[in-house]
């Protein structure tokens, strides 16, 4: 009999709960994607599971087509293909060892995570805890609030931020942008931007977005250099005072 | 010298994150608003800081005047008063005991929270701490993504859907919507429901919004017996293959 925890495990080790260190604790094994020799998340999620005395299995991640994402039509494919690839390859670790299973989700499950899709096709039982998301610790490293008061605010990525902006959206967190698409809008925006959240090489910075472009573009190089990746998020808001 | 830490709290004590518990016990007091005999969120916060052994300091929360959020021009001038007179109430207490302060948020404080508003207003050192929120949670409860692949999610409230969706949006989260306006709306929806998450009281229906909305009413009506109140929030998604 197999069942399976997904654990959101927020963005550094002090953010995991009480609830989630219970979970991890309580699995036979926890699986990981391993993406490579130097994939930083693998190696968080080992610091995890060595802290909670739970053994971590490493699957090589299948290779996945990234060109399609960057604008190409036969993205939502490449993705599909990418979970069954992955469905695949932990349903056959699972047939070999049964037992309680974890799973270690950066971040919350529910925002830009593949995981809860994947193991949805393994046809186990399985459930999932939440975890403090990145969108979360952007607001608080900034100390704001991700809308104004009683008004929305749309989550979406670096690759819709045009045509989001375009459709007349003017709060918007953005995740997922390798290409900070932001210095590609019209308008007067105020951004509060960060790099790396919850990492060593974490970077914030806010302001006018016409004003802090070159600081961005510096501190991001400095995460890059401080952690061997960079991952931006940020938040961006009309300026109504223009 | 007095400084105030805002600590997210997640939506139950088991979803305290690690460095929660320590800013929080690191505290000298705490100060929560009381807003009546029977405040479930006001005794939450008192289990919690007897349990890292920190007072409680309860403040009678000013009047607000909740009319005006129910479809009134005045509703921001309304939130903006109501937030000067609980900064006012929290300043004269940090002038009568200056120390190391905690506010505790029920979720997380970027979302539909007062909080860091309000003591931005008292010109004292601040850091936000992020917790679960109960966007996240009511997606690990239904075991779902927030949004199809790749894709956004308008998170907004029950007093603005009907607007959000005649603006064309068919993936939103709805907070703080007391009516079930989704009730409201044509078209094919599937719905991911959730009232009270976390507490005891907690409920959950999904479906397509025509066939369950009897379940759902139902379902409001038990959480409110059990805890003598009722939160709802959920996902809202046009279903394509109609």
């Amino acid at each position: 009999m197999t069942t399976v925890r997904i654990v959101g495990i927020g963005c550094h080790p002090g953010q995991l709960t009480l609830e989630a260190r219970e979970a991890i604790a309580g699995c036979d094994y926890v699986i990981a994607a391993d993406k490579g020799p130097d994939d930083p998340l693998l190696a968080l999620r080992r610091g995890i599971c060595a802290d909670l005395g739970v053994e971590l299995v490493a699957v090589q991640d299948p290779p996945r087509d990234r060109d399609p994402g960057l604008g190409g039509a036969d993205y939502d494919g490449a993705v599909l293909d990418w979970h069954d690839a992955r469905a695949a390859a932990y349903g056959s670790l699972l047939d070999r060892r049964p037992g309680r299973v974890g799973f270690l989700v950066w971040g919350d499950p529910a925002f830009y995570d593949s995981t809860i899709r994947v193991v949805d096709r393994l046809g186990v039982p399985y459930d999932v805890l939440p975890g403090v998301s990145a969108l979360s610790l952007l607001a608080a490293r900034h100390r704001v609030v991700l809308h104004e008061v009683g008004r929305p605010v749309l989550v979406t990525t670096g690759r819709r931020l045009a045509d989001e902006v375009a459709a007349g959206h003017d709060n918007l967190v953005v995740m997922l942008d390798g290409r900070l698409q932001a210095t590609l809008l019209d308008g007067d925006w105020d951004i509060w931007w960060a790099a790396n959240l919850g990492s060593p090489g974490q970077e914030l910075v806010a302001g006018r977005l016409a004003d802090v472009v070159d600081a961005i573009r510096a501190a991001r190089e400095r995460a890059r250099d401080a952690d061997g990746w960079v991952m931006d998020t940020y938040l961006l808001r009309r300026n109504s005072q223009s």
